[in-house]
């Protein structure tokens, strides 16, 4: 397989009959969401553009990653509205698809529908509208709408070495959380629970400031893929890294005699944001931060293409992130063989293998 | 039940907890596709509404109904199209989100998105982004995005008793499809197959000329019904209905010796237009129809609340639209029961029972 991973190779399998469409300013994996330019000049002003994104939440159901029908709902909206972040939008509302099996409990069904209405009311939007369909498994799909509204659009792709590295918040909770679930036979809860945010107002700050931007959605090393990919860069991650992730989750991988750094390999995100900035805009960006009382979190350094490094059993390893993006896709054996070849992946690594 | 349906019902209890959007220009069941205010008068101009709309394909692959790999992609297209076209919009573009069973046959993969490009193309419009998942069935969300221009908008909403009732084309192609794969045990095939098309050109014509217009997604009479609900109207079926029906699907309905209403009863639909124009704008009508080169099919007659009557059997009925919806959402047994109540009301309605 080539460095592009299979899940992106795939994505283009899916889209090579399609054409273009002349609204589209952004190319396909260089955005978190769709940047459209909805009038193509039709209307004099400066128009905002459109920025639209479509997930659902069915693999995570499925494979009993997620047992809380109330969380089923809060994600289909989250997960959406975290795209619409990394791209600097302002949320205009979504639209919510929903597939019931036949006989699904009505109770279920109120307990969605509360963790769709809480996430709207949490984010400030709405549910404009929807459907609903029976069949053999219960699916969510969330389109969400926003607007970028002044031009200065925030993509994955922009970065380059020098530029500082930087996450919304603490690291880790997505795969703590997915742990706490399956971790070793023993299910116990991560205190304090999964409930992401969208980083709305963080994305909006962002915006003309952030040199790239992504959402943490399938874990943070994905994501730093995905950057990596678009960029042709590399990353240089600090020394410090176990300091800055999520406190309940690094506790949890302790207690269970794992190396902390699977927080970041895993492929459940925590939906923060990471991001650029040039050494340039630093001091720009901090006033920026601090003005909507927020503080991000430095995590390394831009580099040119040679890899992702992160100091991980005392020594600086070199990560293969194209090949444990690979293996969260499409892996056979599910979800328990993924930790093993993980756990499996670290041992080599650190015996040198 | 009361008679706004199980459907409606069920629609209402989803959204209760939701609080409604201020860019929301349509209220629930009012509308084909949502019409929203993006700007809430945020841009000077005269700005065009956006229409959206969502649907799933998933009951019809799980159900067998739809076999063709093909078609499965160009109903995730047209389906969300033929939405848009029920509000006189202008398709903008879709975001198509595709769940995949794992091992799912990469030749039926490529068959999917051939359906769903040519779609695409039919339409003049393009997939603007997406999303994949792996799940227990096979799914496709599409989501379509539009523009309203000039803000005359085409809804559900305003039809009148004495306005004429129409539909874009005819009738009864989506229930003799069903009929051709599931009739009588006897699958054969309707010539000329199921391949509809949006009739957004012909929804353009009907803003601002239309009092009320629908798609046939569901069929005719639960079309019909949705109008008589929101309009607190009834409708009189003229006489010459069956000669207006789709002559592929009479023949095969009436060589399985089943009535042709049937055609209009089932709830697999053909996706035409179903609208209402008042007497004084029928000329106006029909020289806008004829600019496009398009025939309209006269069906009858927006009449008070008094239900809807079809002539069946050689007497006038009064059909119970609400009761025939009903039996289509959530029937137990599925199928097979449902083609059986369907005959059965017939057999009392024409009996007098």
């Amino acid at each position: 397989m080539n460095s592009q991973g299979l899940e992106t190779a795939f994505i283009n399998r899916l889209v090579a009959g399609f054409s273009r469409s002349p609204r589209s300013r952004t190319a396909p994996h260089e955005s978190d969401a769709e940047l459209i330019d909805i009038f193509l000049g039709g209307i004099p002003a400066a128009a905002p553009l459109l920025a639209v994104t479509t997930d659902t939440i069915s693999e995570e159901i499925g494979t009993g990653l997620y047992q809380d029908p109330y969380l089923f709902g809060w994600m289909a909206v989250m997960a959406n509205l975290s795209d619409l972040a990394a791209v600097g939008a302002e949320p205009v509302g979504l639209l919510i698809s929903e597939t019931f099996p036949d006989e699904y409990d009505d109770c279920a069904i109120d307990k969605i529908q509360a963790g769709i209405a809480d996430a709207c009311v949490a984010a400030r939007t709405h549910v404009l509208g929807g459907d609903t369909n029976s069949g053999q498994a219960l699916s969510i799909t969330g389109t969400a709408l926003g607007l970028v509204n002044d031009g200065r659009c925030l993509t994955r792709k922009g970065c380059a070495p020098g530029d500082v590295l930087y996450a919304s918040g603490p690291l880790g909770r997505g795969n703590g959380f997915a742990l706490s679930v399956w971790g070793n036979g023993r299910s116990e809860s991560l205190p304090g629970g999964y409930r992401p945010r969208a980083r709305i107002a963080e994305g909006i700050v962002l915006r003309g400031i952030a040199s790239s931007c992504t959402d943490t959605s399938d874990g943070f090393l994905c994501a730093l893929d995905q950057l990596l990919v678009v960029n042709a860069v590399g990353f240089n991650i600090s020394e410090r890294w176990e300091e800055k992730l999520d406190r309940s989750s690094l506790e949890l991988v302790r207690s269970h005699g794992l190396p902390p750094w699977l927080l970041l390999a895993g492929c459940h995100g925590e939906f923060e944001l990471i991001f650029t900035v040039s050494e340039s805009r630093r001091k720009l960006f901090a006033d920026a931060a601090a003005s909507i009382g927020w503080s991000p979190i430095e995590l390394g350094i831009v580099t040119g293409p040679t890899g992702v490094t992160l100091p991980v059993g005392g020594a600086l390893r070199t990560i293969d992130v194209a090949h444990l993006r690979n293996l969260s896709f499409r892996l056979p054996g599910g979800i328990g063989k993924y930790v093993e070849a993980l756990v499996e992946y670290d041992h080599q690594m650190v015996s040198g293998g």
